[in-house]
């Protein structure tokens, strides 16, 4: 069972093992936030980040390529995905879905055959700020905008998973994730805005929002010494 | 590398292996259709079927289980999908969709461990009249209230897979994809009954459906000797 024993014909016509894979996604506030160590991109909206790896060893050494692995024996497949999140980013996620299964030919080069289980994953505010203490070696969190060539066919698991929480944006609480327990209706709609990548109209954007039901305005107002305050909102719950 | 040198205990420790799995449905029309060979069912409304395999083999010998198998290094998993759907039912599903990856601990019992990706197809009625004359060793087709003891987790795939069929049906053109190429509202109704698994007023399917924008009237109607025979309509193409 050595690995190493097979020739790279051999290796090919191994069976297919499995790996599970991440995309984690996190928002990066406007101008004013502190930077978090590693941090590649620039700007001043709001915008998607992902957490990246450099890869130590073959194949694509040295390039860039989503946190993930073999499974372990051990492993559920929930608890690799936590485990490669938490080895990357210190931290859990506030929300963690499997999101597909790439199996293709020629995904791993002549290595033996990884089908990859992907996992997406959004992180809030909080863990975010908490992780930007922390500074792990070969991560770094780059715009989803912008991101460098990656390992494998990483690129086509990110759109996959950008197109995840674009379509899952209308529908479900994903949005309100990436916040804290409560958030003003701008903070919302920088979020709806980084993850469409679009300017959102303020004034359609509040009478939507305001109008689907599941706001609950909790009656406080944001902290600071502004002029005038904005009120704080949190998700009405659907348990 | 061969298997079955290794001791119980090694094969748990082996790294996991990757399998595919395919729950099929398709609907079985109520009284007068022909009956498939193999079919357990009964009853004269119209209900979602699955197609099952007897396992000649341990673990579970004798024991019924969906469609798969191992996942060859030479085949991409739609593929194995695909394949393995064509040994059972001897003909290509309308519909075929990756579902979820399993990957539970235990799932295997004592053997290596098994991941699998789990498909689901859906079997329009030309494709299922056309299987009806196939008589696979091992085969048969069970009703999705009346299913049989599984092997492995496939009592929750299946599950999964139904959660799956009855929210898609809502927004998406699942349902139109059992029937042919024209329908009546009348069997279109059927599919949603049988999907859901409840009596739908026929009075206010008929308004909803008509209102939702997505069938066209063809004009035609149905074929036969009745005094009012039904309109025949078509969905329209989202492309």
């Amino acid at each position: 069972m050595d690995y190493f024993s097979f020739s790279a014909t051999e290796r090919r016509t191994l069976p297919p093992a499995v790996a599970v894979s991440a995309v984690a996604f996190a928002l990066r506030p406007p101008a004013g936030a502190v930077t978090a160590p590693g941090t590649v991109t620039g700007g001043d909206q709001t915008t998607l980040w992902i957490p990246l790896v450099r890869r130590v060893r073959p194949p694509f050494k040295g390039v860039w390529a989503l946190p993930g692995g073999p499974l372990r024996f051990d492993q559920t497949l929930t608890q690799a995905a936590e485990n490669t999140l938490w080895e990357t980013v210190r931290h859990a996620p506030a929300y963690l879905e499997q999101l597909y299964s790439f199996g293709g030919l020629d995904r791993s080069g002549h290595a033996q055959r990884l089908v990859t289980i992907a996992y997406w994953a959004l992180y809030a505010e909080p863990e975010l700020a908490a992780a930007q203490q922390e500074d792990v070696d070969n991560v770094a969190w780059f715009s989803a905008d912008t991101l460098p060539e990656l390992a494998f066919d990483h690129a086509d698991i990110v759109d996959y998973a950008l197109w995840r929480l674009r379509t899952k944006t209308g529908y479900a609480a994903v949005a309100h994730r990436f916040l804290g327990e409560t958030f003003t209706l701008t903070q919302l709609r920088g979020v709806h805005e980084a993850i469409l990548g679009a300017r959102v109209d303020p004034a359609n954007f509040r009478r939507q929002a305001l109008s689907q039901g599941n706001l609950i305005d909790t009656g406080k107002v944001e902290s600071g010494a502004k002029h005038r305050p904005a009120s704080l909102y949190r998700l009405r719950s659907t348990s």
